[in-house]
């Protein structure tokens, strides 16, 4: 019976590489916004066991970037594979990852200054509540962490910087931080510009005047920055490394090689996802 | 030689299916007490083949610290992957493992000093007949281990030593041995008090004068004791130690380099899986 | 001729632990300096095969940092062991390592900026000739090479501009680019300090006046940059690598986990001498 | 199948001469001591490059156990295939191992009690004086560590007790800290015993009331600390452990499975030596 010996042998040796059950990724599921008056859309994943457990589990908002919609971490950035790769080794926790659209309407992540569009509004008073609602996350801050690459590491930034209060982790990926250019401002009054470019700009959210309470709370956030060494947005990068050490805000910081790619990111995801994990996990 | 070839393409197609099923987690399951006159609940986690046979397991007790509960070893001691990973890699055998909660109403392991609360009873005589009747369960000592951290690592300890003839091994993770820091004493008399203290402390227990049988049975349980020499229950670790080889109660001790931590609990827990597992199946 | 395939299936699947006999590290050889009027003492690595062959090498020329001389990389930098190991791994070619000493009497590898101490004409009209003349180097550019740790990591950055034809690769470590602090002033007038500030600022040298034939002949040069983002000299680092992207001169630049430490220069080293040996092996 | 066997032995007996130059190991070497009145003997490992170069290395003072002598570490502690592969792995820097005989005459590490036999004193004054006049040796505290097993472990906790700005780090083995166990006290008066306990015990070195100024040398020593835990010593080592832990001196504490054996020593000679080299180069 040599054949089948070696039929066995070859098991053996091929199925410690061999995982692990998948998680499940739903490119498109809807809510109603009253806020934004239309549906909007977002993708999910959910981590392999979700369907056969009770349990909760801790989420990452991951934010698309400027051109793409909710589908581009899906089809471009590998989502499904690398989060259950990255689950199934250990070095990542289970977890739901809610990947919003902010292309449709209006580009981007804030509310429009001439308070027309509040994408943010809607993000933190009905987006969150209700993928709290509708999936079983755990819905303490400790459990909720966001992500993003480019205009969506801008989003990452200021929805931190915003609401340090609400996320446990932050990791922008090649973000930009100068947001004004998102803005369409039709109708829009010098004044409505100027708060506007105060509340999306990293110079004066953390001048030297910032309350000592308001940098504490944005120390209490663990931050991840990363962004390849030929990125266009190295000015971006290499300025919020300098102000964040000099206000002492611990982050950790990464320049690696590469350009503003998906190649990139999907290099950066499992790390990113190990990230968050040691924050859902404890140290 | 076409068809081997073949073979390898399908094997390799296959094997992502082959390895490691996952076991189950279910995070909050509960029964009934009426020595605790409520619901109470436990977390359970149940080996990659337990739907698909009718095998019958062992099972791990495994218990939390102070100001936590059922759900700490599923969310932050990655119980899941970390025991498929174990079983996986045939260092530990598959088991059952039940976290119960000991946080709700009375926090910690113990009967309350004046009778009111009392915890012990309850874990030994209805929630392990509950475990034993609800899974497939050996119910044999030998197939019968506890463990647990901090507060946890001081329950599996005096669970260990109040009925030695219940357990097959025991595994106290940075454990704290003086329990009587998590009495509620209110209307307790001083009679009951030095009647508890008594009862959960070391150098009573296992005095001079303790019992020859007594001590016989204490030797039976196999005993892992681990603490990490920057953790602050350093004290209670080396006594244990020094009492043990004082009483010749053999045992495993480990110093290893962490603190009062969720990492050294993870590092931990494959170690403790296997630990137990050599109890269960024999050298 | 099966027989001998299997030796040199066997030979290659052994030898791979085995490695490699050991380079040379002389501790302190010295030179006669005119420039300097004194004995200068240097380091000096020569690779595993230099006494049995009549190869001549590349150079790498490393600089040490601050407080610190010619045997810092010896003894924490662990030259000889990570050469050794780089090479036998055959990730760096066999090269020659030069330590020179920049403490002795003045500390830093520039001239001072009233003319008496010229440590950087020393370095190019007597250390390199003495050098090449010594030691079997090949003296053509494409050769020799410059790294170094904090102020060896300035003296890398300035040497590297002052003289871009002279270097093939130049891989500042942890680098300060403020080399003016490092003056000794004494008897200095305030026109040679202005133009030793200019010749050490890297505005003055790269600014957009900068002639384009001396722009070009920095890009001749492979550039590669780390810094840790705990060092203290984040702003130096950030600041050159946003200058050099301005200024489109290519190089790669890193930001790794670390601080201004031994173990961040131990971590690089390995990676210096395989970034430039690619120059003296080509692509 | 002769032919391919013996080719394989070759192989096999060929590749370990490739790797790794071994150091020397001298086993008898002396130094004449006018404190003691005699000649005194001790054994040396010179590392691999020791010959062939003129550099200056660390030096570690490594102490033999009760009943043993300076050959102890050569023939049963395997010192030079240890240190040669800890050092060619690159986890140990080069370094000279020095292993005095502390057993002719009168056993032990300390001045007698009686002032007749001032061993400490020799070590201190004469042996290393001699070392560092006779090998190329650095002689600066930071490049100076002392480790030794047993009676040896007491040697190194004593010695740099005593005096903590000689050492860089301590490493005892094993040890047993009550040390008037090894006193002769032929004619030593009550008042000479009394004193010598003093100097000999942790308590009393290590007091509540010790100053401030030398609780703080102390903290200066990077101290390791091992022992087994089936080791007779038990004692002495976890309160040795709760002690430092007290007086909150740093020190890195490790139980693991093991006696009072060479096996235990022997494993635990490479962490060692990574432990010390740790501090030769720097963090």
């Amino acid at each position: 019976m040599k054949k089948q010996r070696l039929l066995l042998i070859l098991l053996t040796s091929l199925t410690p590489v061999a995982w692990a059950q998948q998680g499940q990724v739903f490119e498109t599921r809807t809510l109603k916004s009253d806020i934004l008056k239309m549906e909007r859309r977002y993708a999910i994943y959910l981590p392999p066991d979700y369907d056969h457990t009770d349990r909760s589990y801790p989420v990452l908002y991951l934010l698309h970037g400027a051109g793409d919609d909710h589908t581009g971490w899906v089809q471009f950035g590998a989502v499904q594979h690398i989060a259950d790769k990255t689950i199934a080794e250990g070095r990542a926790t289970p977890m739901i990852i809610v990947m919003p659209d902010a292309n449709t309407k209006v580009r981007g992540y804030f509310n429009q200054p001439n308070g027309r569009f509040d994408y943010e509004r809607f993000f933190f008073e009905e987006l969150i509540p209700h993928i709290e609602h509708t999936y079983r996350v755990r819905s303490e801050r400790r459990y909720r962490a966001v992500s993003g690459l480019s205009m969506g590491g801008g989003g990452t930034i200021y929805y931190a910087l915003h609401r340090p209060g609400v996320f446990a982790a932050a990791a922008p990926l090649s973000a930009t931080t100068e947001s004004h250019r998102w803005i369409i401002d039709q109708g829009t009054t010098p004044a409505q510009l100027e708060a506007y470019a105060q509340r999306h700009t990293l110079d004066s959210l953390l001048s030297e005047k910032a309350a000592g309470a308001y940098i504490d709370s944005v120390k209490q956030v663990r931050w991840y920055v990363s962004c390849g060494d030929d990125d266009f947005l190295y000015r971006h990068n290499s300025r919020l490394h300098i102000l964040f050490r000099d206000r002492q805000i611990p982050h950790e910081y990464r320049v690696k090689d590469g350009g503003h790619t998906w190649s990139y990111w999907r290099m950066e995801l499992p790390i990113v996802l190990e990230f968050v994990s040691r924050s859902f996990a404890q140290d």
